[in-house]
C-alpha cells in the first residue's frame, strides 16, 4: 500500500462506526486483517474489539504492544474487558490490571467473580441511582451535574440507604410529571430486577416479554449490582441463533470463516470423525445382510431411499422439539401428547409415501415382494424417526447436553440403522 | 372445569404479562388453547394476540365475536393490526375498518401500503416531534402535557415546518442541559433515519451497529413517517433465527407445534416429497452400477460411508457460507479466496479420513483394490462437497432464493450423486 492510499483509508475508517469496522475486519483473510488493524485509530480500536468474535479478537490483540492494549482496556466496557482478559497470558493480564484505576479494577473483579453467561458477568456498573424520598426537582438537579447519561438509560434505579433495589423511575415519568412529586409516588415497582445468577437465555426471554430498555441486576439480598441493557439482549439473541445454526453442522460459533486452512481443517475434522463412526455403524448393519444384498441387488439400489426418508422426517420432529425446548414450550404435562401426535404424523406420512415408493419400485423392478418390503420398512422407519425425534432431544436436555449439537448425529444413526435393518431384515425373512 | 377453578385461573391470568400468556397458549393443544383463551380478560387479550404466531392467532380470532375483535383491534399497535387484518375474511375486515377512528384508519392504510418485511410496514406512528428553533424549556413544557411517553422513547424527532426529518433530540441531552439551550444546538444529526423501503434484515443490522433505542422512518423525500424501536429488532432477530432453524428442516417458522395432526402431516409432506426425488436420484446412480454391486457386495456395504462423509463436510461449508452471506461478509472480493480455502480444507481432511477409511476397509474385506477405490472416492467427494458448499448458496443468493431453505437438499443431492458415482464408477473401472 502506498502512503497516499493509507491516508485515504485512515480518513475513511475514522468516519466509520466500530461495528462496521468489525464487520469489515471479519470479512478479511488474516494477513490483510492485521494490516488494516494497524491503521485503525486508537480511539475506535477498543470499541471495535468488543464487536469481534473471540477468535478474531484474540489473534489481533496478541500482537498489540502492551501500552496500546492497556489504553484499549481503559476504554472498554467492564464485561467486554472481563471476557477479553480471561483469554490473555498471565503477564499481560497482570500488567493491564496494574494500570487500571481502582474503581474499574473493583468492577472487573466483581464481573470476573461471576461465570460467563450469567447476569452478573453481563451487567455493566454504569447505573444512575436515586433515593425514593426525594422530589423530581432534586432528581432533575442531580442529572444536570452529568454531562450525558449512559446509553440505553430509560430510567433511574431507585435504591434505599442500604443499596437495596426498590424500583425504577422511568425517564418518561420524570419528564411528564410535576417537579414536586416524590420519586416513591412515581417509581415502577413492577419493574423487577434480574438475579445475578440468571442465565443469558432467561435474560433474553425476560426482556422479550417486557418493554424494558434496561433492567437492574441484584444479588441474593436484593442489593443493586449493575444493569443489563437491550443491546446485550440483541447480542444474546444473535449468539444463540449463531450457536443453533453452527452447532447443527458441528461448528463452533466463535470460529473464524477466514481462519488459516490448517486451523479450519482441524476444527472441522472432529465432526467428520464422529460422523465416521455413525457411517460405519450403518455399514456394519448392511454387512450383516451382505448375502441378501448379493442375491437381490435391487435392495442395494433402494436402501438409501428408506434411510433418507427416515432421516428427513426425524429431523423435522427433532427441530420442532429443540425449538420447543428453547422456548420453554415443552414440559412434562404435554410430552406424551406431543409424542403421540408426532408418531401419528409419522404413520400418516409413512403410509402415503410408502405407497408412492412401492409404486415406483414396482415400475422399476416388477417385483411385488420388494415393493411390499420397502413400504413396510418406510412406515417402520418413519415411526421410529418420530419417536427418536422427540426422545433424543428430551433425554439430552435432561442430561444437560445441548441437543442442537449432537441431536442430529444421534438421530441419523437411529434412522440409518432402523432403516437398513428393517428393509434388509424383512427382505431376508420374506424374499429369500 | 369447575367454577371455583375458573375463578382462580382468571385471577392468575390477570396478573400475568401478555407475552407470558402467549407462551402458555402456544404450549397447549388446540382444544385446551381455545378454552383458556375464552378466560383471558379483554384488557390483556389484544396485546396477547400480538405475541402469538400467525397460525395460532388466526385460529383464535376466527371464533371471536365481531364486537370483541373490534375492541381488540382498537387496542393493537398499527403494524400488528395491519399484519392481522390482511389475514381476515373481507366482511370481518370491513366491519373492523368501519369502526376504527379516522386517525387509526389513516395510519393503518399507510402501513398496508408497504410490503410486509419493510420499514414502512414495521414502523409505528407514535412519534413525538419537536422543532429545532425552540428551547429545551419549551420542549419540557410540551412534554408535561403528556400523561406518559410511548415505550422505547429515547429521544424526540426533530422536524422542520415541512415535516422533513432533521435529527433526534435525545432525552439524555434534554435532562442534562440548561433550559435555555436551543434544540438545534443539542440534536444529534448523525442519528440517521431509516428509508421506508429498507428490509427487516437491514434494519436489524442497522440497530446492532448503533446504540439507538428508536430510529425515525422517512420516505424518499426525507419526510418523517414513523419510528422503529428496539423491540421490533428483537422480534426480527427471533424470526430470522427461527426461520434459519426451521427452514433447514423444510418447516415453516409460523407453523404451530401443537397444530392438529392432519394439518401438521400436510405441512411436513412436501419436504418428504422433495427429498424423495433426491433419494431416487441417488438410487438411480446406484442402479447404473447394479452389476458391479452384484459382483462385489462389499461396495454395497461401504457406499453409505462415502456419501455421508461428503454430506457432512459439505454441510459445514454450506453453513459457514450461508452465515457469511447473512452477515454481509461475503463479497465478490473474497469469494475466490474462500473457495480456494474450503477446497484445500476438503483435500486435507479428505486425505486424512480416506486413509482411515481405507484402513478399516482393508481390515474388514482384506482387498487392497477396494481400499484404494474408497480412498480416492472420499477425496473426490470432499472436494466436490467444498465446491458445492460455496457455489450452491452463492448461486441461490444471486437468484434471490433463500439458501437456508433449499441449500441443504441440493447439497446432499450433489454429495450423494458424486459419492456413489465416484465410488462405484472407479470400482467398475478398476476392480472388475
Amino acid at each position: 500500500l502506498e502512503q497516499q492510499n493509507i491516508d485515504q483509508l485512515q480518513l475513511l475508517l475514522s468516519s466509520a462506526l466500530p461495528g462496521q469496522i468489525a464487520d469489515i475486519l471479519e470479512a478479511m483473510p488474516p494477513t490483510e486483517r492485521k494490516q488494516l488493524w494497524a491503521l485503525i485509530p486508537e480511539s475506535l480500536g477498543s470499541e471495535t474489539l468488543t464487536f469481534l468474535h473471540d477468535e478474531v479478537r484474540n489473534a489481533l490483540i496478541i500482537d498489540m504492544p502492551a501500552e496500546e492494549l492497556i489504553a484499549a482496556a481503559e476504554l472498554m466496557e467492564v464485561n467486554d474487558l472481563a471476557d477479553m482478559i480471561e483469554e490473555l497470558p498471565e503477564p499481560v493480564r497482570q500488567s493491564i490490571e496494574d494500570n487500571l484505576s481502582a474503581e474499574i479494577l473493583e468492577h472487573l473483579e466483581t464481573s470476573l467473580s461471576f461465570d460467563d453467561g450469567t447476569a452478573g458477568r453481563l451487567m455493566s456498573p454504569d447505573v444512575i441511582t436515586v433515593r425514593s424520598d426525594v422530589t423530581l426537582e432534586t432528581v432533575l438537579r442531580y442529572l444536570h451535574i452529568h454531562e450525558d447519561l449512559p446509553d440505553y438509560t430509560d430510567g433511574l434505579m431507585v435504591i434505599n440507604r442500604e443499596g437495596i433495589y426498590q424500583g425504577k423511575l422511568l425517564l418518561n415519568k420524570l419528564l411528564t410529571h410535576h417537579e414536586d412529586t416524590l420519586v416513591q409516588e412515581l417509581m415502577s415497582i413492577q419493574h423487577q430486577a434480574i438475579p445475578s445468577l440468571t442465565s443469558e437465555h432467561e435474560i433474553a426471554l425476560f426482556f422479550e416479554r417486557s418493554n424494558f430498555v434496561s433492567a437492574a441486576v441484584v444479588d441474593e439480598n436484593n442489593h443493586l449490582l449493575g444493569r443489563i441493557t437491550m443491546d446485550d439482549v440483541i447480542h444474546i439473541l444473535r449468539s444463540e441463533a449463531d450457536h443453533a445454526l453452527m452447532s447443527s453442522a458441528g461448528l463452533d460459533e466463535e470460529a473464524d470463516l477466514f481462519a488459516p486452512v490448517i486451523k479450519s481443517a482441524k476444527q472441522r475434522t472432529i465432526w467428520l470423525f464422529i460422523n465416521l463412526i455413525t457411517a460405519f455403524l450403518a455399514a456394519w448393519v448392511i454387512g450383516m445382510y451382505a448375502e441378501t444384498v448379493e442375491k437381490i441387488v435391487a435392495l442395494a439400489v433402494l436402501m438409501p431411499v428408506v434411510a433418507s426418508m427416515g432421516g428427513i422426517a426425524g429431523s423435522q420432529t427433532l427441530t420442532l422439539t429443540i425449538r420447543g425446548l428453547a422456548l420453554n414450550q415443552i414440559s412434562s404435562g404435554n410430552t406424551s401428547w406431543l409424542a403421540r401426535k408426532e408418531v401419528l404424523i409419522g404413520i400418516i406420512n409413512g403410509l402415503i409415501w410408502s405407497a408412492v415408493v412401492a409404486g415406483i419400485a414396482w415400475l422399476w423392478f416388477q417385483d411385488i415382494g420388494i415393493s411390499l418390503v420397502i413400504a413396510a420398512a418406510i412406515v417402520i422407519n418413519l415411526i421410529a424417526a418420530a419417536a427418536a425425534g422427540i426422545a433424543i432431544p428430551l433425554t439430552l436436555h435432561r442430561l444437560g447436553i445441548d441437543p442442537a449439537l449432537s441431536g442430529a448425529v444421534i438421530l441419523t444413526t437411529v434412522t440409518d440403522v432402523v432403516g437398513f435393518m428393517s428393509f434388509l431384515g424383512l427382505a431376508t425373512h420374506y424374499l429369500l
